[in-house]
């Protein structure tokens, strides 16, 4: 049978047994090992994402695991393989689709929120957003992998090359991830975060920081660079104070990655785009390539991911890994482990 | 001698013959014959530069004229030659100008603001920015090749392509010269613009226009670009409507260049940043090879340029000619005519 945690509205999970969905043409079922909690999902338990939710329908993207069983008009996948999901589908009719860009595709749909998601024991989603991962990756660290994605598909936006100076505006997994990544790809990175829980995780995996409620944030980035300003700003929190200061920082023809997501819009000093001609540009998932990249950084163990993953509970308590996350800045990642 | 029109402070100007500036090292010195007048030498005329501008002053830089006088240490000019002349003056030193951004440089003085300007009857200006145009280019037209090269480094900057959409948001001289720019380069151009008298110009010279409080701007741009979104977006009102509204209209991965010069910093929608990728991008004044592409477009007279001339004063009554744009959106390019 087949465990799911079912979202049922109003801040609130079930935990049923209900019948594994037998996987149609072009579909793989995963025994789904690990899921992480996202800010989407938190959004989804707030009653924010009904609209887009089936209630009752299990939530949850960010997920590892082994596939189980094939459907017809597969390639490629073999019943054992080891896997992450890009939890993706698009319509491939739509002008985004037929301009290269499916992961935006206007019509796109988001396994876990618009279809049933990895909050269940089994998982049936297309073949063609299964990505394969060596043995060398736990399945705890696998489901990061997401995350991680998104971090690349930051970083690729931004078009960010080794010995370019970043400030990563937020220190929540996201911008933890695309902190750690910059670094990796050789980048000088500066984390900007107030919450000192944070700061002191990134500190202990080696990420320059800076409180910018007890320094000078836009005085210490000039002075960093040589009175040049930085190449790369990430907005990663969705906060007016950022909005504010993130055009302060960058460089004549600097790039700024808007990554957080404002549900309000905020104000922006466009006289300082105009005056530094700064480009702005907007990030959202990823694509095939960043799971491919992500995958590899993974593979390669020189990340510390584990260092990011706050506590695992299992699928029966996924109501107080939900609960666990509220208001609770100091958490990172939690994890739901769906099977054993 | 030369006749100057001094800017004294408190929308005044005070018509003075001054004795030329002989032209030092590495500069020349040009009969002025036409000098258009700018928003931002309305701004100045308002009293809001004046920490920039040293009083009295000659302010004015659209402006076109020919060589009478060369300074040692100068090659490739001649008295006699036909010229107009890029405003800037750039360190050369700065991280800016090391990186290849001269035009931005991050200690740039403007010439006609922060050095006097082209409102006199001859004017002394370093020979690097000085630009020879070909006999066919008529004087007065000669002096919208400035703000023409605004509009080819707009396009520049938005990587405008042959046969994309582009809406241009502001029908204001400069909106009005991207849109006939981008029309020129091949782009499809919908002008969006609220004044009778501006949408009625730019029909009469071939731009297809919209009046955003009579039709829906947003519903035009998606059905007559097949619900795929504008390829650019161009703001030239620096206004919250056209902020407001900027963010709709492109399509996944377009891009948007802010060209108004925004005082206060307008709400900015990002989440449509995030959701279709866009991109926004700052553009400023202009580079060397905008000025090469405006004389070349000017030369090749195919743009009716004539019909942005709203009238031209002599420079006796630059006066009269300041207040005749006293809260005159009707108004296009009024010029000075400077010396005979």
């Amino acid at each position: 049978m087949n465990k799911a945690a079912l979202y049922t509205g109003n801040q609130n999970f079930e935990i049923k047994e209900v019948k594994p969905k037998v996987p149609g043409e072009g579909q793989v079922r995963i025994k789904v090992s690990h899921c992480g909690i996202c800010g989407t999902d938190l959004h989804i338990f707030h009653g924010k994402m009904d609209a887009r939710v089936s209630i009752p329908q299990p939530i949850g993207h960010e997920m590892s695991g082994i596939i189980t069983e094939i459907g017809d008009e597969v390639d490629g996948l073999t019943v054992g393989d080891r896997v992450v999901v890009r939890p993706l589908d698009w319509c491939g009719e739509c002008p985004a689709c037929k301009n290269g860009f499916t992961h935006i595709c206007q019509k796109l749909k988001f396994l876990g929120i618009d279809t049933p998601g990895a909050f269940q024991s089994h998982w049936s989603v297309p073949a063609r957003v299964v990505h394969k991962i060596p043995d060398s990756i736990p399945m705890d660290i696998a489901a990061l992998i997401e995350p991680l994605a998104v971090a690349c598909h930051d970083l690729r936006i931004a078009e960010a090359k080794s010995g370019e100076y970043a400030v990563v505006l937020g220190g929540g997994p996201i911008g933890m991830l695309i902190a750690m990544t910059a670094r990796h790809q050789g980048l000088r990175v500066l984390l900007s975060e107030i919450n000192p829980v944070r700061l002191a995780l990134a500190a202990e995996i080696g990420i320059d920081t800076i409180n910018p409620k007890e320094q000078d944030l836009v005085k210490t980035v000039w002075k960093n660079t040589g009175n040049a300003g930085a190449d790369i700003v990430f907005e990663a929190t969705a906060t007016q104070a950022a909005a504010s200061v993130m055009t302060e920082l960058p460089r004549c023809r600097g790039r700024i990655v808007t990554v957080g997501i404002f549900s309000q819009p905020p104000q922006i000093d466009l006289f300082k785009f105009f005056w530094r001609e700064l480009q702005l540009r907007g990030a959202r998932v990823y694509e095939e390539a960043d799971y491919e990249t992500a995958i590899e950084m993974a593979a390669q163990n020189t990340l510390p991911l584990d260092k990011l993953i706050t506590r695992v509970y299992p699928l029966e308590q996924i109501q107080q890994a939900f609960e666990s996350l509220e208001n609770n800045a100091n958490a990172m990642k939690v994890l739901v482990q769906c099977s054993k």
